[in-house]
């Protein structure tokens, strides 16, 4: 990788939410992993060097899922008639249980990561179980297959299944543990992953928080899904005066980069604190729908300049393909606008700015083409016989709209082939 | 086909909205194309027969599409950032328009059949364009290549762009035309096709109606799909009660079977015709969160002893995978309790019914393995690996949520095996 990469192809990218940029039989020019630049024509100094031309295949940057629990893809498609309670005490809660089991979870977390790649995806923010040995499997597995990871243990020592509560003491020293021993890849790292404010105890949440500073590690937890639970939390905790001051109070709401997936119940408090403190939503719309939880206001927290990335949330979500999150979060917004015709829907390029360049800046410099940014990227193939007469914005909708993984020919994290 | 043929597999079928039939390891016995019956043990007057033995396999009915633009497929996916008007000017007319072109018409239809025969649709529903070659072409690839289908050419003679718009007695001259050409068919057939009311006179209408008496045939339309269409064809229609009555008027609202497309926005008035005369009603939901049309109360309608059927609605919903039809349908459901949570959302079996059976019936026997029913199947293989843990019904959910056309191993229709 101590070298010059050069690609040809049709690059487009989404620098701004307000723009797809589309770089017609351009070049791209990566050194080691981070884009140099975008050239019509090739500069003179490349002349001698190799070019990987990919003709007619799009070039766009690799997906970013801001939101995705590895042990649940084994449940996708699955179960999704019953009420949210019974679809987590009849598949979710006995699966990740299984996790116990490092032989199972390799099996398992090892298909999860091929099924990342072969979807698109170059960067994800993951929750595994709260099992340390299986966790660190998923680490490994993610380094060895190359893709770029935020990985979370999660933890849990009250409110939930007796087979996954932690002890309070032993959840955050098996938390501390794979930091130490994970903390310095630098494309997979660890998140601090509280399951979500009810299933922690004062003291294990004090306990995360305190770690999150001591490391200056990141954050990933759940924010107000649907109104019951924000009811109950309001029930668990009576002196905080809303579901986001209860992270705040213990560290765990932007004291370090933060990531809270939902977020769609929330009050004008609640949008100023995530807003100062620089918290990222992440908007998971399939899964919103298939488990009815509401639909977030995503043109109403964008104008309130909230940060906002995309996520699979597979198992509730069942698909990993960011393509069809993409869609998803447009026809939402749309349904938003059959309810209220004032709202403006979001276009293609605000959604796939969300799945790349704005969920990929939680990653650095991730998600674009833009001088500097790591080459994370992925290249289309589709059917001239049907997109021939199309023009490359077109062949672009289409992809995201009616492409699967066959029509991902290549995938690159940070000038890496990856698949 | 004058034989018997068996199969063997998991069989699993919707015989009512209320149960999804599954029969492991069962026996399916196929007379002339027809179901005879499905035994768990291959009785003894079969013993000496050839058994196909699709082993683990799932046999599911073959899907049903009551609603699909043939033309349309090339615009899959795109434009759809646009308003509906600039949707259709910039995009769907131009594309139509090409159909007077007889050699595109054979390529783009051609793809267009192997599509529903790569994605499991057995029968289909089918607006061609006005043209009345290319729509002869239509018909002839769909005999050759076994699809059951209902196609109609268009007919509009005014309200639309002037390439596209008819004289009104050459369109009912060709649409009897194509009717005399291609009654006779077994599995393809014609029907009346009137684009909607307001793109056809009186006089067009009129003729239609007297064509669908003369030789008692089919119609299908759309209907109120959204507002602002319900306010035009108010204003074009000042003497009619509403939308619904014009076609009831000239003889095409359930004066022979009749399909009409979306119905969202209904009358009490309406939704009385359409249940008494035993209209059919064709939800496409991609189609309707894709144009923002709004949500058919799928529910309320049921309720009121209402048929639907589901439609793909190509090229306004962007796939020809009534799987996901399926999908999309319960999701909307969800999202219409989300809105109001007296609403009980559609189920699996309810919406599998729909896509199968149901309307299924606008075929006649089609869309289960009762006894007497026509054997349109697919047989679907999934990946042990991910799916071995799982029952029968998972395993049947799970391919509707993220199966696609490679878990499609051979489709059928009225016992010929067509992919």
């Amino acid at each position: 990788m101590k070298e010059n990469q050069i690609f040809k192809g049709n690059i487009i990218f989404a620098p701004t939410p307000e723009e797809i940029k589309i770089c017609a039989k351009s070049y791209v020019i990566v050194r080691n992993g981070i884009v140099e630049g975008i050239y019509d024509k090739l500069p003179e100094v490349y002349w001698r060097e190799k070019v990987k031309d990919y003709d007619e295949c799009l070039i766009l940057p690799g997906f970013v899922d801001l939101h995705a629990h590895a042990p649940q893809f084994y449940q996708c498609g699955i179960g999704l008639d019953k009420e949210l309670i019974d679809w987590l005490n009849d598949h979710t809660l006995p699966l990740e249980n299984r996790f116990s089991d490092p032989v199972f979870a390799w099996e398992a977390y090892s298909q999860f990561a091929n099924e990342l790649i072969r979807q698109g995806t170059v960067r994800s923010c993951i929750f595994a179980t709260i099992h340390k040995e299986s966790t660190g499997l998923l680490f490994e597995i993610l380094m060895e297959k190359g893709i770029g990871a935020f990985v979370g243990k999660i933890n849990m020592d009250r409110n939930c299944a007796d087979f996954l509560k932690e002890e309070t003491e032993t959840s955050i020293l098996e938390t501390e543990e794979l930091i130490v021993k994970y903390g310095n890849h630098p494309l997979v790292k660890p998140i601090l992953t509280p399951r979500f404010a009810p299933t922690s105890s004062d003291k294990l949440l004090s306990a995360i928080g305190e770690l999150a500073k001591k490391y200056n590690l990141p954050v990933q937890s759940h924010l107000s899904e649907n109104r019951s639970e924000v009811k109950w939390v309001s029930e668990l905790f009576p002196f905080h005066s809303t579901y986001s001051d209860v992270y705040l109070d213990f560290g765990l709401f932007g004291q370090t980069p933060t990531l809270m997936a939902h977020g769609i119940h929330l009050t004008d408090r609640e949008l100023e604190l995530i807003k100062d403190n620089n918290v990222m939503l992440v908007h998971c719309p399939e899964s919103n729908i298939n488990i009815a939880s509401g639909i977030m206001p995503v043109r109403k927290w964008l104008q309130k300049g909230i940060r906002i990335g995309l996520g699979s949330d597979v198992g509730a979500g069942h698909t990993l393909a960011m393509s069809k999150a993409v869609v998803r979060a447009i026809q939402l917004s749309k349904i938003m606008k059959v309810f209220d015709p004032q709202v403006r829907p979001l276009n293609t390029a605000e959604a796939f700015y969300m799945a790349t360049r704005g969920g990929g800046s939680f990653f650095g410099k991730v998600g674009s083409f833009e001088k500097g940014y790591s080459f994370d990227a992925i290249v289309i193939e589709d059917d001239p016989g049907i997109t021939g007469h199309l023009s490359l914005e077109e062949r672009f909708q289409r992809f995201l709209y009616t492409g699967d993984d066959r029509s991902i020919i290549a995938r690159f994290v940070a000038g890496r082939q990856i698949g």
